[in-house]
């Protein structure tokens, strides 16, 4: 079989952006012999650390060394330097473009202008980033497909915990009647420490010395994260055209250890649960804290871990749990959307 | 988008047979709106029920009617009859040819045979049979291979919920290192009838009553079902070449009541366990019943629910839970083959 090479830019370079490159590079020989895949990156943009372009191909080592280093790929030797994301993505000439740049969460961008610009340009788009999914999943999807290429974002709900090929490729055939699970570590961390008996207050400042919740911890413990993720599913996987507004939200900062307490007596568990159901037509949606008997699969979910139940017409439920967060767990899922679209181009 | 029509033959009319054509009817228009699939059954072959073939197709609801009435097909108006499997296999010109038949678990036939033929006419193949695949895996992928056609097999391990497509599909990229999990739902029944404090003889019969367990239990009991489902994993997922004698096996007649509570009162459960690992360059495999801890999401699944948790090396654990036999959800599996092989071809 012909060994494929695929051309990759990367726009963003931050912890997803480098365990993504040390994957490709780490994994080289395995995606060679195993899927007959060659890579080769030209182009990386990040609007902190700089930005480099060679469509002779970086070098990942190299690349990986100075961020790591200095902070920075600007004393990267050769290549075409200073171009912004919006010119890299238009004069690299990659296959697939990688979007992993900072989000604003209010208005999805630079990210949705980054994937229209690369869409356009005729590259296959994959983001970790939930923001412009949630926001203008059905524009993006559109403009995809009147471009013959494809969009692919399974690390927005779960990182690389693959709940969304799985529910679109692997469960075709079902029609999904609701999503329902646990999609915010953070919170299932401060959920967890409280039934072992820390306050909420303890408990959120462990998750922040952890690093799992930020020193302004609102997008976590209000369910704007989990809000984000649900908005992803529905519309993804029930085709629904929901947008963040359209749920209904509550989040954990009102558990008291008291509540976590009185459901632990009567065997029962609180969580910040993601649901998506159908009601006749249409699609709701909510983020809430709610009880979680002893015997439901999301029970046995603890720490950051992240689960969700599809419930499908044809085989009832079925649940996926795994880390929902990550850089090697991202940047693998990134990998799993490359090798799709590695199959596609067979 | 232009519809595509896929010609498929059913080697086999049992429960999971009809479930399949049962779903192919019901769900016609939706396959057609969302997937651009037609469908046309160009034969049916069992060796109780009767033969009938019609390159022109088959009526389904005529096909089901018979059956249900009268148990046969013997009395469908037209086409031709009298046919044999292979010879079916090898007239009915099918794209798709579906072996759902009967299976000898010591010889993997006629199976085996069926599934070569219709290969070597250049049929894709999909199975529900854990035997063949589970006996002579290696022999029919190279087949596949050599005659430009894919072997599909969702169903084999925990019925339609999809472990195999998602860890060969959206864990690419991945090593997988270890597969876990309760993939006998007969086993799990009564394990969990004998938590609730019934006596291995009580659960087995409710079991039987219930049409879980058969008249001669060993298959399950014993661990033989188990023993099959792990080989496959172990070969498909982990580039094994394991035969079902290479794997260790304990089955849970030696279980006592007492073995239950003990375990209960150290917060643990007992589980038939199919474990497939790595040791060195060798994939060592056993099936045995196992003390599980409370959080342990394997702890959770109870009655005739499955389960599998995969150990990658760049995600960690993910595990999957689901139903692990009935026809209905057997159907759907086969049909979720059906379609990944219609993406395949488009």
């Amino acid at each position: 079989m012909r060994t494929a090479m695929i051309k990759l830019a990367s726009i963003g370079f931050g912890t997803v952006g480098q365990s993504f490159t040390k994957i490709l590079h780490d994994k080289k020989q395995m995606l060679k012999d195993r899927y007959d895949l060659e890579t080769k990156l030209v182009a990386i943009s990040d609007v902190m650390k700089g930005s480099v372009m060679d469509k002779d191909g970086l070098d990942m080592t190299e690349l990986l060394r100075l961020v790591s280093e200095t902070g920075k790929i600007d004393d990267y030797d050769g290549g075409v330097k200073g171009l912004d994301s919006v010119e890299t993505i238009n004069q690299c000439g990659a296959d697939v473009m990688v979007e992993m740049a900072w989000t604003d969460l209010e208005t999805g961008e630079p990210n949705i202008t980054h994937m229209k610009e690369a869409l356009n340009a005729g590259a296959h788009v994959i983001t970790s980033n939930k923001g412009p999914i949630a926001l203008a999943y059905k524009e993006l999807v559109e403009l995809a497909k009147k471009n013959g290429v494809q969009i692919r974002y399974e690390c927005t709900v779960m990182s690389g915990t693959p709940v969304l090929s799985m529910a679109q490729e692997n469960l075709t055939g079902h029609v999904i009647n609701s999503v329902k699970g646990i999609v915010n570590g953070t919170t299932n961390y401060i959920l967890t420490k409280m039934e072992n008996g820390g306050s909420y207050d303890v408990a959120l400042k462990e998750a922040q010395e952890l690093g799992y919740a930020e020193a302004e911890p609102s997008a976590d413990v209000d369910g704007w994260d989990a809000v984000g993720k649900t908005v992803i599913m529905a519309n993804a996987l029930m085709g629904a055209s929901l947008k963040p507004g359209d749920v209904e939200r509550e989040g954990i900062t009102g558990i008291t250890l008291n509540d976590i307490m009185e459901a632990k007596i009567q065997g029962k568990h609180i969580k910040l649960i993601a649901h998506a159901w159908r009601e006749g037509d249409e699609v709701k949606a909510k983020v809430s804290p709610e009880m979680v008997d002893e015997d439901d699969p999301l029970a046995s979910v603890k720490g950051t871990v992240n689960a969700i139940t599809l419930t499908t017409d044809g085989l009832g439920d079925v649940t996926i749990i795994g880390r929902g967060a990550g850089g090697t767990e991202t940047g693998h899922g990134i990998l799993s959307d490359l090798l799709a679209i590695h199959r596609s181009r067979k």
